[in-house]
């Protein structure tokens, strides 16, 4: 048994960050000492309450990490202890009918590491070792910390069969917005993002994006100026907004692709007819499969993605509770890491 | 110059049918002898006053059609006088997005023959050579008047994607409702048609389809019930309202191909969560591109539509007043056809 930190989220908008002992791995699985572990939108809605009946008070949240192997369970090869590794925080059930049909990761019973499960804002996070993607050895752990946010990216931008000189449109300026904004450039696309907050268009400037603030220009009329009244062949939403789910059809090109990213939890109008008429397709896009994961590591390892930009605050795992505060209200933030460990 | 019968809308609910003279066929045109031409859901629009500002009062309607070559204009080959044809019935500006990324049956400036132009509701028809189709020579011609929508349901099955085996859901059985699922059973799917008109659901019946009225049972549990609750791998909304929309994301598998047949006037609310949390897919599609005539040739050839049960009703062009009354009021009718001329 080790004695480690770990950050408790206790409900009404707390962390207590405490002494907990850490058991060795067990069969199949994998301890890893965290280095870096992101604050992902989703850790931000347990923070605001909004996720208590699934997470309760005693929850390790936590899942956008970095760390290096600790020790291996029975039956566990292929990892060697000190090994960068990151963790794809997804369990499948293995008999649904999504799981039979090839979709482990969006399992009908899937369980998610930092959500259902304690996740990786304590020193040392035991999960299943088919969850563990290895790390080139010179890759920073920091930079490392945004592989699962940017395997969303790679996800959204695969399924969008982006090819390479075509128009693309992203919706929603947020470090998500960001980062398929990115992914969908080292692609070959010709990238603008629509973003009504000027502190998210100020950086999406500086990482040298075209941008359009639909609530002072006329969008549509934007896109097809600068793609001679075709429109775009990518449009991702990723806004979650009406507003964003009027746009998309209204920037969209003849037989474009409409990639949903966002978590619309109400349910928004949509002009099908222009389904209809363009023979638009939309396509829903959820986490991430291996692949994406293999390509995210590929992307921040050649800097494909501006890390340095993207990741705007440090803290401590001592510091969370401020550091959550400060993310909760600071207009600039894009992505706020917590450092969990010394081997950061 | 030849005295031939042609039937004009006059709006206000009426044909009149008139004598006039055909003129040779042009450059690069075909004069058809038409046999039978269908009546449109869209020719119904026409009849009831809705397309008036589009078609005029002295537009010759219909584009269902078979027939036969008459006469070719200068610089036409490959087709002789008396053989059989039918129109696939788009001109395309070859000049738009649409058309430069070869999406020519949706060009952004199409004109609609029997709509923008005269139709097929006269004895003598000219078009556009490239517009012809050539049929096997044993082709029954009333048969060969349904390859037009035909064609519409071989595009709509085409662009899902379905596969040998798939389970699939028609949402709405009207006559494209109807064609889309004989289409898709004779791709191999497993077809549930739901439909709320008991006279609709009677002939799909009588066609062999299950059936499910979603007035009368819960169509998401019947469909998970019969697919080990898996849902339908493939959706056909084409019910155009508001509960076919909610219905198309309920009965949908993880992954599922939910395609837009349908015109959706209105801008109905969409369960676009259910396309993130299942990553479903929506595809519009709208006519029908050259190889869906071809599929849709070989398809009433092959007996694959059945075609003697499709068609419910075939009067005289004389008699087209009435054969559009008659269709107005009709809860039994499914297909009905005009015999334009005297080579039917």
């Amino acid at each position: 048994m080790t004695s480690i930190a770990a950050a408790h989220y206790r409900g009404n908008k707390s962390f207590s960050v405490d002494t907990i002992t850490a058991a060795p791995p067990g069969p199949g699985e994998v301890s890893v000492r965290v280095a870096y572990c992101g604050i992902c939108g989703t850790d931000m809605h347990v923070f605001h309450g909004n996720m208590d009946a699934r997470v309760g008070f005693e929850r390790v949240i936590g899942h956008e990490m970095s760390g290096t192997v600790e020790a291996l369970g029975d039956g566990v090869s292929g990892f060697s202890a000190g090994q960068k590794v990151v963790v794809r925080p997804l369990v499948h059930c293995g008999e649904c009918p999504a799981c039979r049909s090839g979709h482990e990761h969006i399992c009908h019973n899937l369980k998610f590491l930092g959500l259902d499960t304690n996740g990786a804002m304590q020193e040392i996070w035991t999960v299943p070792a088919h969850t563990l993607h290895a790390l080139p050895d010179d890759l920073r752990l920091d930079h490392a910390a945004l592989i699962e946010p940017v395997a969303v990216a790679c996800h959204d931008v695969r399924l969008s069969d982006l090819q390479d000189g075509e128009d693309v449109v992203v919706i929603g300026g947020g470090s998500i917005g960001i980062l398929v904004a990115m992914v969908a450039r080292d692609a070959g696309g010709k990238v603008v993002l629509s973003e009504v907050n000027p502190h998210r268009l100020a950086i999406a400037q500086k990482l040298g994006f075209e941008t359009v603030n639909p609530a002072e220009s006329d969008l549509a009329a934007e896109i097809n100026q600068r793609t001679g009244d075709k429109g775009a062949d990518v449009v991702f939403e990723v806004s979650g907004t009406q507003p964003g789910v009027d746009a998309m059809t209204k920037v969209a090109a003849t037989r474009a692709r409409i990639v949903m990213v966002a978590i619309h939890a109400q349910k928004p109008e949509i002009d099908l007819f222009q389904f209809f008429w363009r023979e638009l397709k939309l396509i829903g896009a959820r986490v991430y499969e291996p692949q994406d994961y293999e390509q995210a590591i590929a992307i921040i390892t050649s800097g494909g993605v501006d890390a340095e930009t993207v990741i705007t605050d440090v803290a401590p795992l001592s510091d969370i509770q401020a550091a959550f505060e400060a993310l909760d209200s600071s207009p600039t933030a894009l992505k706020s890491l917590i450092k969990v460990g010394e081997n950061a």
